[in-house]
């Protein structure tokens, strides 16, 4: 089969965030498809045709593609982020599995991107400057209580914890069972910081307390991530945001 | 002050990988400072004085890049992948945390790049396609009983595990006491990922089953991957390399 799929990371918004291997990408693909708000990421050109869907379920979005490169398309799936952390990149090779076997013979190939996650510590310091985890709160997929037992054994081995998907309209009570769980284990000075839509024009960033964190400080944008025992404030005066770190070295 | 210093990602290796932001971030500066291998990717051009070092002492070298900020200089500070991840930007802070307090009112910023686990997943499939967490698996700066006590808890936890750091000349056995112990709690067909040098011309990967997986197979260069009780292969046929990811769902 001569089609491709290319599953691409656009990083958290601000284009200059993109690789150039994803920008090459884009410009090779023949067919785009995504949620409506990445497609809308990637300017109209000649000789694209722009799949936007509303669809939430992913591996539908998947099999299309993969029926586009069967067909002999080349089709670039596009994700914010890197699309191999709570992205379509999973979705495309569960349909690959599932799905028709000569698609195992198509080139399908996964171009990495800056993640949620990587974006925010980036704004703040170096928060994820120890071990790290990656946790997404949505239980659409997994139980919640494998989403807590997660949560309560990386809490209580003192990772830092990044929470993805932490708040949606259908998932509204989540994240404030797992700051409880949090304030459980972890002190209550603890830095929690919630990053908005990073590098995007409505970016917003507070960094609170364990103490203070509220879930309603969070929407479908925020990225969450818990501070480990060792991760610090550095403050810088009023009214600048101090910079959160944390130290490399666990003591003894 | 008006020096600044800016940590900027080289991501794995590729300069394709990189951002543009980081391009210009690395375009923008004056002084030059990393360790060896990192300052050697990045081109020589007038007016960039570079000072690549073999000093293994991180601190040293942030405080470095401090000094010339406080001097006026527009420093870069390159690290290989993210430098949020297991690099120099926690360094950077630790320096400025214990410095000289005007530091504090320099500018100082963050570039994100692709981190190892990020550019070796999107190579194998989508293995990070559920929860994982990022561990150093160096006991340089924190008691190896913390290491262990870290993995064993997402092991059992069931995260998909990406060790950084798995192995040096001065540290030959900590990956083999790693393996050991992941043998106990996860099955032996659980695969494990040993990608080495990815998007470098001597780029190497090996997907193992945990039963086949020996440290002799990680040098300092490679990302070991640990699957998680999910994470499946996708065959291809012989000769080629089978897709690795880890579904989405967690059954109930």
């Amino acid at each position: 089969m001569t089609g491709s799929v290319t599953v691409i990371g656009l990083g958290p918004g601000d284009p200059d965030l993109l690789t150039r291997a994803a920008e090459a990408a884009l410009a090779r693909a023949q067919d785009l498809i995504g949620y409506i708000p990445y497609v809308a990421r990637v300017p109209e050109r000649p000789g694209l045709t722009r799949h936007a869907t509303d669809n939430r379920v992913e591996v539908d979005r998947a099999r299309h593609a993969l029926e586009l490169a069967a067909a002999g398309r080349h089709v670039a799936v596009v994700s914010g982020g890197d699309p191999g952390v709570f992205a379509m990149a999973a979705a495309v090779f569960e349909a690959v599995e599932a799905g028709d076997p000569l698609w195992r013979t198509l080139t399908i190939t996964v171009e990495p991107g800056i993640t949620a996650m990587l974006a925010a510590a980036a704004r703040l310091g170096a928060p994820l400057g120890g071990d790290f985890c990656a946790l997404s709160l949505s239980d659409n997929l997994k139980p919640w209580e494998v989403v807590t037992a997660r949560l309560e054994a990386v809490l209580r081995a003192d990772f830092v914890v990044s929470l993805y998907n932490p708040i949606s309209k259908a998932r509204p009570w989540q994240l404030g069972r797992a700051l409880a769980l949090t304030a459980e284990i972890r002190a209550p000075d603890t830095p929690v910081i919630f990053a908005r839509a990073v590098s995007r024009p409505d970016e917003a960033i507070r960094v609170l307390t364990l103490a203070e964190a509220r879930e309603t400080t969070a929407d479908m944008a925020t990225m969450v991530i818990i501070g480990a025992s060792g991760t610090r404030l550095i403050e810088r005066g009023d009214g600048v945001r101090p910079y959160v770190y944390t130290p490399r070295s666990v003591p003894a």
